[in-house]
């Protein structure tokens, strides 16, 4: 069940990386479940987790100068469980953060709890109603990567309908049970390539930052798709996509904290 | 020679719909200059020219409620002598806006006049600066269109690097004395898709606008493409397509009032 989680750890200070020591705090905590999972997970070009640091996303981590909120969320179901247990097991040594400890002084795991957490089985993603509209509001900046020839990356940071159709089928398709047939995803593929327009956007704002060992460009903003497509499939598959976002991201480097979407 | 005026026109009051009026009063003075050229020019898909209204723009207009800026842009060497002419035959009896009469208080050619007026030889344009980036103010709502298969149209409001790049080229091959043959013109589309990318933007908005019968999406803002090739016929393609943004516009609907764009 894909779930989203917010962990609040308290330290001397902020640390200097917050995104890059999550992803090794988050590794590094994954190793003790299993050595082997976590050599998988570091290897698989589409990881089923996101894990962004919330400072700086609407006034979080304005509290105390040493408290960072982190949001993990799992898109594999034999992930989540395990990752907690070691995660409070761990907690009470401090958890590493680059080289200083954090206390872990809350996990909150329901939308009452944080907005950003919650969580919801693939049944029920699957059911997501149709939609002729939807709307994404970019929290953390979003790029997209796209391979060219000669093996180089070309990176798009702006909210191409296309590329963020694409983008969540792609993750569907890799992490959800209920994956769409090949003859199915081409369809979809054609429909977002032709069909689907932005009908509207809000605070659309550039960015450069670090994730993982480079620098990315990417915006944040809201934005609103249109789908001009009268296929009922259609809808409901953007209906999905609009909703699996949540758990899964948009575009690329979403363990980097990049591609934090909130559906509305 | 490409050309830019800004014609000052005043009222009683403002026009309701600027951009349409300037439109009918365009091709009514060119149907004075010859009947033939204004039904050859109104059936053309790729007009040699733009009329953009500058109200709104820059503070322009905030003068005086009656007081409308209306510039015009030719690609066509033949179009703006006789249409100038006919303009100013045609002022004393005060130009028609709508079922209003305007006067032509005003006709600015220069830079020095206004920042958004002046001329510059296709010979200027073509030995432009080579550029690696490019960066385009894009001041009114600009959109492109692209055909869809059962003739239907897509709009993207985005400045999408390979539209913005692919819609400058378009131009300069139907307007220039020097356009580019068609292998190089593949190439350049190749180069454009593949190797231009956003390296930043600002104060991008969305609006949705009239022009001539329909509404349409668009984004003005700040934007700044990067040419990631080392193909000097490549940063010199990229240098006139910057150059010439000026006077043609980037997008659809430029003759009226969309993608008017200056370059940085």
């Amino acid at each position: 069940m894909p779930q989203a989680v917010v962990l609040e750890l308290v330290g001397e200070k902020f640390p200097l990386y917050p995104a890059r020591y999550a992803h090794g705090l988050f590794f590094s905590l994954l190793s003790r479940v299993s050595p082997e999972l976590a050599q998988k997970l570091h290897e698989e070009p589409r990881k089923p987790f996101t894990l962004a640091p919330l400072t700086g996303i609407d006034s979080e981590g304005a509290t105390s100068q040493g408290t960072l909120r982190l949001r993990l969320t799992t898109l594999d179901d034999g992930l989540f469980a395990p990752f907690l247990r070691t995660l409070l097991e761990a907690a009470p040594e401090g958890l590493p953060l680059g080289d200083r400890p954090y206390r872990l002084v809350r996990v909150v795991a329901t939308r009452e709890g944080h907005p950003l957490a919650g969580a919801a089985s693939w049944e029920e993603l699957k059911k997501a109603p149709r939609r002729e509209k939807a709307t994404f509001r970019f929290l953390t900046p979003t790029v997209f990567a796209t391979s060219k020839p000669g093996g180089r990356t070309r990176y798009t940071p702006l909210p191409d309908p296309r590329l963020i159709g694409s983008s969540l089928l792609d993750k569907w398709q890799v992490h959800s049970p209920f994956a769409y047939n090949p003859r199915e995803v081409a369809a979809l593929r054609e429909l977002f390539e032709l069909d689907l327009e932005v009908a509207g956007f809000r605070n659309l704002r550039f960015h450069r930052v670090q994730a993982g060992k480079g620098f990315f460009p990417g915006f944040t903003g809201e934005v609103t798709l249109r789908l001009w497509s009268q296929s009922l499939e259609a809808q409901e598959a953007l209906g999905r996509l609009h909703a699996v976002a949540f758990f899964s991201g948009v575009g690329a480097k979403t363990p980097y904290g990049m591609g934090l979407v909130v559906p509305l």
